[in-house]
């Protein structure tokens, strides 16, 4: 026997619980004609999940739990399963708003099937997620403090219910993923007599590199350990936490007791699965799961569904890119004009007198290789009237007892020309065009703050700024060779050294550019950044006197060979833990939100407080002790 | 029989454990000499506490473990109590990382008194805040988790503990705060036989207008029920999320069992306080509490103090302001003035053909008062540089098949204006004179960005975006008349019609200005923002059709008045609406970080997705049905 089962990967419109309804509703229509008797719906599903507190408005729990009951009226015929926010008006949360629970909602025969022990017609989540960009705790009651609550065991609340078709083991995303929880709500499901007929794990589980094929490995383990075939349901779309996006891949699937899938569809793609589950737990139905890392091509596609939908939110349809010739910018503009069209982007070039004819060209052999508008806006005569204005300009009280006079730097007039770029020019242009302007900042510059503040930061997303310089080199090649199967993005941008071009001192014809040596900082910074346990300068200098540092660190090169003396070593180290602790910190502060691809994107997902800089005493005391070494060497 | 007691307020360095520990010896070493026998410092005095995911650094979690013993070294012939992070390097957190408690330890006789249960040379905090600011879920593991683990009960657990200066009852910090949870730490502790002879809660609490107040009342209340005194310790300094600031004022007191109480000094200073605690429960030995509302004194002293600490940790010394002769900026330059000084204070006048001359007077009037440095640079000259450039441009593709004609509207070119401000002139002046440039948005402009992107929104700083428009006249008000004694921001600029004066729609002297109400305005948007249950306009409208919207949100007016037709009403509802959900909230997330002084600070208080404009259904209906009667009469 089978249970005609259809998985449903909804694109979830987050904090939007009627128009999530409507669409449910014909889902659910749908499956009734075509004679499904199970339907999955994911997590949150009616309300979105990632939607900030938007939980404290009780207008919008009570539009979820209206559109609850909408649903729980569908069911008649068919067995529907999703996610809602569970709300108990008799009692409070910790916070003292009224109580929500992050629930999974069973309704059949126009009926929600109540839990035996908590009477309440949803189940609760037990495990709720407290790291990266999750916020579980801020507003949902979890199953342990109810238990705790009411005195009851978890035993006796993680149980199966039954249902028309059959005994289901349900549980919500985190449930999932025990490994590091002192509780198991999959085992004390499998521990229950009568064991589930079948698993359903309802998840509302963003995109991050590699964690799909974590997800195989442990979810067709669990099949396989459970001895019943487990539902995955995901849903797609982006949800964000304002600085932060998220992209939903879905990648929904069900396995079979041999830790075999049924997959479903596309990532990033909302679709529907239709599936005869077989009740008998023997029998097996999928294929073997693949296990592979994502490559470039996943967080390529992750990034262009990100902005694509991001755009969507904006109601934006055009695209404005300040075009340096660079690789970050031509990389932008290639992702974007895959989005709006060429017709639909437009790439200034704006130049002054540090730019070389070499990236003047290349931009604009960009812009020719896209077929997307182009423009040479060139800034002399702006900053000339701010250098005009401001450097030189003696200025006093009004009762004239003091005066000084302003002096503008190079390094300052560095920056205003960055500004006069982006909040002068860019702005203005991007306004006239009906279009949204882009900031084309990679990861490794979001780190150290290689970007001006009003100035090349600006943009209404970052879609580059989860992706290392390396990476960013490896999506352009990879998007000339499998995306356009032609040279868009010039060779001559991909080869060039990578400059500001705001001085002399950063003329690419002679060679020169940025003070970063990329495939050394990338993975430097990767450490500080987006290790689970971070490192800092302490670790670095730590293996970098015993000699680990570049297998640590996971460089392919060589240390000393970058920097020939100790001091060298550490000057480096210090000069950009400062830049990333302090003005990096600051500028990232007013930045554009970033698509996050990977674990730790800036923003939401690594939360930072405005520290100052500082090194630990034990950093100190290593620094020390070498240096001395060194002096009496 | 008494405890000679010292409560140390100290101001604590966040992510500074040396440095804190360094000052927290000194203090012991001079309890010591005065014959102290219990010393208490506040919750996570060590590390600090808002210190975002340097939690996640094992480099950091070390250095702390090593100053507690430090501390513990220190605590020969003295109680002392203090708090620190409490690791466990055998367990790991539910996120995988190492076991980090927020925890109370107890040192004498330079050992660490163990819990005779949990057998940690620490007591676990109980309940962990996850509301407002507070992310300690995260990072955390609590005292329920811990029982839930162990199989043990929370009576077993939260227990007096045996020192040589009596049994004393510990708490942390949001373990006093019970009224939403369904475990009273406090109640435990009195529950138990003996009875502890002394209350002692460590806490580490932002300011937040009108909390004190509430903690005097909630806790002289514990100690009247628990017939104990109880000695509460807070520190000061200022701590942050990045995008928000939080001060801390310390007032740290002792209840005596009337609930009486002995205060430690002036908020927002660090102090000691020494004090004799009779061990006789029956001795009273304070003054009964005053509660009252905190005025906008206090709101100004924590503004102060915050600006004042941040600006040490950005090393900054000197501040440029853009005066406008508006409120907002005068007021934002008062404040200044009082923190560098008017040799270390630039006004920046930066007229285009908009500005009348009344408001330049009063910039400049304002730089008199101040006497502080005062300079006028016009932005008429770039200003036509960039409309000479962009309007009017036409771009086309390279390959010449499409081509279109930039145009910019008036509404644009008055953000020109905005930018060529802040990002050309301010940003660059600034710099010259070596010094940090302020936002000076307020509450009411951040929460419907009515302020420009790369304009002046831009600072180092905001330090009036949590006050709304009214709050930031009765400031200036006060400032003069109790600060400084005499008219120093000019009455004409408390006078004068607010306006941003961008185009002749906005001339002062013909007493056009901004498109808020302020008086309606700041009311409506604070039942949005600042309510513990956030309104929306779904509220506003049934307020509005039951008459009882005024009442509702305390507006002291006639909505009639406002808005003779329902049509007018909706109408401004949704335009405000639309702008604080869409372009509003995009321009908080690239806005500077924000000084928290009320429920709900935006940033990373009040916590916000990009989710576009969105109504509820109910909304819908109501207005539709409104609509609909208002066409039949």
């Amino acid at each position: 026997m089978n249970i005609k089962t259809r998985i449903e990967q909804l694109k979830v419109s987050p904090r939007n619980p009627f128009k999530n309804t409507e669409k449910i509703i014909k889902k659910i229509e749908l499956a009734k004609q075509d004679g499904i008797e199970l339907i999955v719906f994911s997590e949150m599903v009616v309300p979105g999940y990632l939607i900030g507190d938007e939980w404290e408005r009780l207008a919008f729990i009570r539009e979820c739990q209206n559109c609850g009951e909408m649903i729980r009226e569908a069911s008649d015929n068919i067995t529907v399963i999703f996610g809602n926010v569970g709300v108990d008006w008799e009692k409070h949360n910790e916070d003292g708003r009224v109580r929500k629970y992050n629930a999974l909602f069973i309704a059949e025969n126009r009926e929600f099937i109540h839990h035996p022990v908590t009477n309440y017609p949803f189940l609760i989540k037990t495990l709720l997620p407290n790291y990266r960009e999750f916020d579980d705790s801020r507003h949902f009651f979890d199953l342990r403090k109810f238990a705790l609550e009411n005195a009851k065991t978890l035993e006796e609340l993680v149980i199966p219910i039954k249902t028309s078709v059959g005994l289901l083991g349900c549980v919500l995303c985190e449930d999932a993923w025990d490994s590091d929880y002192a509780v198991a709500p999959l085992k004390l499901l499998a521990n229950h007599t009568p064991r589930p007929d079948l698993f359903i794990n309802i998840s509302c589980s963003p995109f991050t590199a590699n964690k799909n094929h974590k997800r195989n490995r442990v979810f067709s383990n669990h099949a396989h350990n459970l001895k019943r075939s487990f539902i995955y349901v995901n849903n797609t779309g982006i949800q964000n936490n304002g600085k932060t996006i998220f992209t939903f891949d879905g990648e929904s699937c069900v396995y079979d007791t041999n830790g075999h899938t049924v997959e479903c569809g596309a990532p990033f793609e909302e679709c529907s699965l239709s599936i005869d589950i077989p009740m008998d737990p023997d029998e097996s139905f999928g294929k073997p799961v693949s296990l592979k890392d994502d490559g470039i091509d996943m967080l390529y596609k992750a990034i262009n569904y990100g902005a694509s939908e991001f755009m969507k939110l904006c109601y934006g349809t055009r695209i404005t890119i300040g075009a340096s010739g660079g690789i970050d910018s031509a990389l932008s503009a290639a992702i974007y004009s895959r989005i709006v069209g060429p017709e639909n982007l437009l790439l200034v070039n704006m130049p002054s007198r540090y730019n070389s004819n070499t990236t003047i060209s290349l931009a604009k052999q960009l812009a020719e290789n896209l077929g997307c508008f182009y423009a040479e806006i060139p800034i002399e005569d702006s900053v000339n009237v701010t250098t005009t204005q401001v450097d030189n300009l003696t200025i006093s009280n009004i009762a004239g007892n003091f005066s000084e006079t302003l002096k503008l730097t190079d390094f300052m007039k560095e920056n205003v020309q960055a500004r006069d770029r982006s909040s002068r020019i860019l702005a203005a242009a991007s306004n006239a065009f009906n279009s949204l302007f882009t900031c084309n900042a990679n990861k490794t510059e979001f780190t150290v703050g290689y970007s001006t503040l009003y100035g090349d930061i600006c943009g209404f997303l970052a879609i580059l700024a989860d992706l290392w310089k390396l990476e960013v080199y490896e999506m352009s090649e990879y998007l000339n060779k499998e995306i356009f199967g032609r040279e868009v993005i010039p060779q001559g941008s991909i080869d060039l050294v990578p400059s500001a071009e705001l001085s002399s001192a950063q003329n690419v014809d002679e060679g020169k550019g940025d003070p970063l040596i990329y495939p050394y900082h990338d993975k430097l910074f990767k450490s500080w950044v987006e290790w689970w346990n971070r490192a800092t300068p302490e670790e670095a200098l730590e293996w970098y006197i015993n000699g680990s540092l570049a297998q640590k660190i996971d460089y392919n090169g060589d240390i000393k060979a970058l920097f020939p003396t100790p001091k060298e070593f550490i000057d480096d180290l210090e000069r950009w833990w400062k830049l990333y602790q302090g003005m990096g910190l600051a500028k990232r502060i007013q930045a554009p939100p970033v698509i996050a691809v990977k674990r730790r994107a800036f923003g939401f997902d690594k939360r930072e407080s405005q520290l100052g800089v500082r090194f630990s005493q034990k950093y100190i005391q290593l620094k020390n002790e070498l240096l001395a070494r060194a002096l009496n060497k």
